[in-house]
């Protein structure tokens, strides 16, 4: 740690991952924000685009070309995907990157195309990224230079299996995974299917049979387990603001499988299982950076079920983001994060 | 038909099943609400209980045991579970009985206590009561004086697999299904789970690993399948009054699975079978008596994903109820339950 | 009343108020859906757009440009301000019209330009247009070719203080209106600000101190009173789909406010004055055509809170278009508008 | 300030008021919770009660009545109304308190009695409580050891009219508020009226022309004016968690009102006064102990339009204790209570 607090950039500050990475920090003590971007937003001040954050002294949104990047330590990228390759290729070595986006996240440029419909631009870079979550690759991101935060469905859905994978407790072959998410995760461009009136009072499956996070899903479980993972998944529409909520349908004992969690996460501050046999509800971790897992029996002999449940603008993007970036920067990996869930 | 209107009452008026029916059958041409009943509301009108039903011109709430059936074509109980079999038991032969609680639903005693904790006290009558899903027991319940209307949840499963499982199209062995529902479900007593601040800007799972509707979804299936069925269910509460929305994970061809459903239901009026590959959202029933399924391939080889919603107050409870009573007396089946969704 | 039902067509069916007409006139035993039509959306089924209706049996969207108008009995506009008036202009005179717009509200073109920052292109044909609020103008509209449908917050202030204004009994230089509305009247082009992460949790008033409606309640309020009157007026947005909700305060005593009201809507079908004393939820008129009144004393001597309520897209647009359609057809005034609210 | 931390205990800690307080002290570099009450709930852990606050390493909730109150140097009184009065005189001196319920707000008892329908206990202790507004009464609280905190609506109400009325530049006798609560200010016991089903979708008016807030706006707005005051006050529900937004329609030129509240709160850290002409949203201080205020130039020449919003359950309630417990120790106001909003 140097005296002074570490220059921070947020690349795509007037998206709803953007402004949590505002609030966050503005109230980090070893962080501070010099430069915000935003694209068609460029000029207005952060007041105007959130003005929940309007009394917080933030520079205004500019352009990225506009950018001095030498005098940054580290930035957050929350640009669209596609965005980022090219620009992380260009940046000075020495400032660190978080980014926020699909694109350093698939190593495997083929599965990038296939889910992505765009060729990966920066494949030497990407061989350098490393896997944003820290309960598992935490000495990785503490080197890292790039760092690809992982996605809001994904991070719940590998924090509850990823440990049964590695440990053999569950059937590979046999994982279903029903997921529900809030709306914010859609983000604040204006489409038709996100409007109150098409939201609220009803509930949607969406990317039925094929959607974008299962490359991500694959790829980790797959080398958890030491070999091909196919899981089903299904993503659903919540009318709320703010959750991942995934409830999965595996084949193995409910017992083993929280022993194994529970062995796994007992040292994690973020992570936190329940007892064995309850389930947490989602607004028992809005707002806040944790993730609260659950282990019930399933009344068919040998099969359970995993209920797993982050904020996903936080431990699903943002929140991540950060913890990742106090890791890269040599800070305490909770430090600024330590809000408890704002409940009701 | 008679030239003049049936006569009606509904046992217990003051709960949301309640006031759905009377809502329902204040625009029926050939139904009349005769009577009331409530307990501890007993004495009060019913504008006083439901505001949004003071406009109607109906009989005050009385208690049951003030009710002459005499005068009564049909009643709709929508009594707590328990309360109904005794009641029943001692009508006049010549009321027919749309049953909206759980007491007639099963035909085993034994799963009736393991599931409710009671005793069945009219095992006798248990014998002669139709199981009420008028799609698959239309001509009985034509012919029958004690109707059992189904479950919410169930009846939007079974309305989604039950066609499978006759025509040999799904693994038995291999279901899951994966249930969220509305609020009104848990009915309007006040309790502090079903608070505005406890559900809202929130989603939980309960019941997880062992759920009351199970027997009722173990007898229908093992029905339909000619063999013991056993399938994982997890209901869930969505932040919205109205619907449960089922996502069911099952081993079988989408398209076979499509073709089965269309062909069973191209005749039905409230069952509607999506083009392949595209899904209903809740919202697209809310309001009306209409069950919108639809089937996607899974990424998994052989292996689908069918999505079945409806109201559930409605199709899941009042408009069933009131699809069945129209049958029993030989009314058209879809009188007075035309109106289309109310969206948004 | 011929024998055949009356052939209708709806213009702009893929908004929210066209929806909602397709909903009722779906059920409607004198009117028949001929033709829909969307500008953009031209070429797709009413399905597509609206799957909600998939279950009923319409005609395909099309461009105005291709309606055959002279197969029509009467018309439903439901297009942008603006649009409708050159369009009703070269109508065939056979075909009536209810103009759901703002195009034909405004008696004074100065005022329409004020407001709308347009010029009138149809100066003659709006001398020929009648206000479209059956409880003051049900002859004129009943003779009426064009009917120019109230707005929904207009609708709600009217039917509150028309009675008292032509009464005499509150003071005209004295009356405030915070009026709040549902989300639908904001219609279903994608806007940021009316995402549901941007309007969920939340609460918004806009267009204070100047708000369109104002021009179309100084019209009818100093038409009343025989004099201008000047309002106090401001909307908000509450986060649900319908509803609008008027606290309005008067200078006047309750009492008198009461009665003249009670004797006022004595007759009518759709406005409800509650209880003195008693106020009404927003909710116990939704999805109804019912207007619910309220009226309570201040505690401030001789003032007066009148609460007044209906839903946005019944009342306060295409359940009252339907109700000015039935007079000018000469149908009962209820046809088609009978259902109850639809609670919870 | 000591080396170590304050000591603090909560009574009254399984209500949202008292788990808001838990949330914020959590974090407090000075504070440290030890001991919290519950009355029904005694024996459980907070963790049972609030699983949002399961991480947190707390005392179990216990009774009043096995409380060590000279080990404390603060507590906060979340507890219900008249039950504060007789504890309190039984105290230590040497404990200091921060008393959320109405008990010691009004001055007058017979003011207590006609709004709470109970005697004042406790006259003279009364005499020594310092009213809970910082922004005016912060001297008075800093040396204060009993501080009657502020109610939500009184509190928004009083921050956007109390510089206004003291100023002179509104007319004290032509006040209305319209104001609107989210449903976490009804606490969370079990009420039907509370539940999801009866809230949600809805809009509804309560308490109007007589709510027990009156009683302390009259107080505080008198004082201010130097003359009885006498406003219009309408409570209202709104569908959402948090919030408290009032909408207030006065006298005064809008400049002028601008210029006063801007004088007043510009050195302020929780008071945000608008740019002139536009208007908070709820959501924008949600979650945050900040209050935003906006001016609007009503159309009707010398009137305006004040809207006030805050969060009622941080700047409403426990933020504003803890504010006030803050001066109270001699630590700077704002410890605590730096969060931005959680937007959306």
């Amino acid at each position: 740690m140097t005296d002074a607090p570490f220059k921070i950039a947020i690349l795509g500050a007037s998206g709803y991952t953007g402004a949590e990475l505002v609030r966050l920090i503005a109230n980090h003590p070893w962080m501070e924000i010099k430069a915000l971007t935003a694209d068609r937003k460029a000029g207005m001040t952060m007041a105007e685009v959130f003005p929940h954050l309007g009394h917080l002294d933030l520079p205004p949104l500019q352009r990225i070309e506009d950018l001095d990047f030498s005098a940054l330590d580290l930035i957050f990228c929350a640009l669209p995907h596609g965005a980022t390759q090219e620009l992380v290729s260009k940046l000075p070595e020495t400032v660190k990157v978080v980014d926020l986006s699909a694109d350093f996240r698939l190593r495997n440029p083929a599965e990038y195309k296939k889910w992505y419909g765009l060729d990966h631009t920066a494949v030497e870079l990407q061989k350098t990224a490393v896997y944003g979550l820290p309960e598992f690759y935490r000495d990785e991101i503490s080197g890292a230079r790039l760092v690809a935060n992982t996605g809001c469905y994904v991070a719940t859905s590998l924090l509850a299996l990823l440990p049964l994978l590695q440990a053999g407790v569950i059937d590979p072959d046999d994982i279903v995974i029903d997921a529900k998410s809030g709306v914010s995760g859609a983000g604040r461009a204006a489409k038709e299917a996100m409007l109150f009136t098409e939201v609220s009072e009803g509930f949607s499956a969406y990317g039925v049979g094929g959607h974008r996070h299962m490359g991500e899903l694959d790829q980790e479980f797959s080398k958890a387990a030491g070999r091909p993972v196919l899981c089903a998944f299904t993503p659903h529409l919540i009318p709320i603001n703010r959750a991942i909520f995934a409830t999965i349908y595996v084949k193995g004992e409910a017992d083993e499988i929280h022993q194994t969690l529970t062995a796994k996460y007992s040292g994690e501050p973020f992570i936190h299982v329940r007892a064995k046999g309850t389930v947490p509800r989602s607004h028992e971790v809005r707002g806040s950076n944790l993730c609260h897992i659950g282990v019930v029996a399933d009344r068919r002999p040998g099969r359970s079920i995993v209920i797993s449940t982050l904020d996903n603008l936080m431990k699903g993007a943002s929140g991540q983001a950060l913890q990742n970036a106090n890791l890269m920067l040599g800070l305490p990996e909770t430090m600024g994060l330590e809000a408890a869930p704002l409940f009701p």
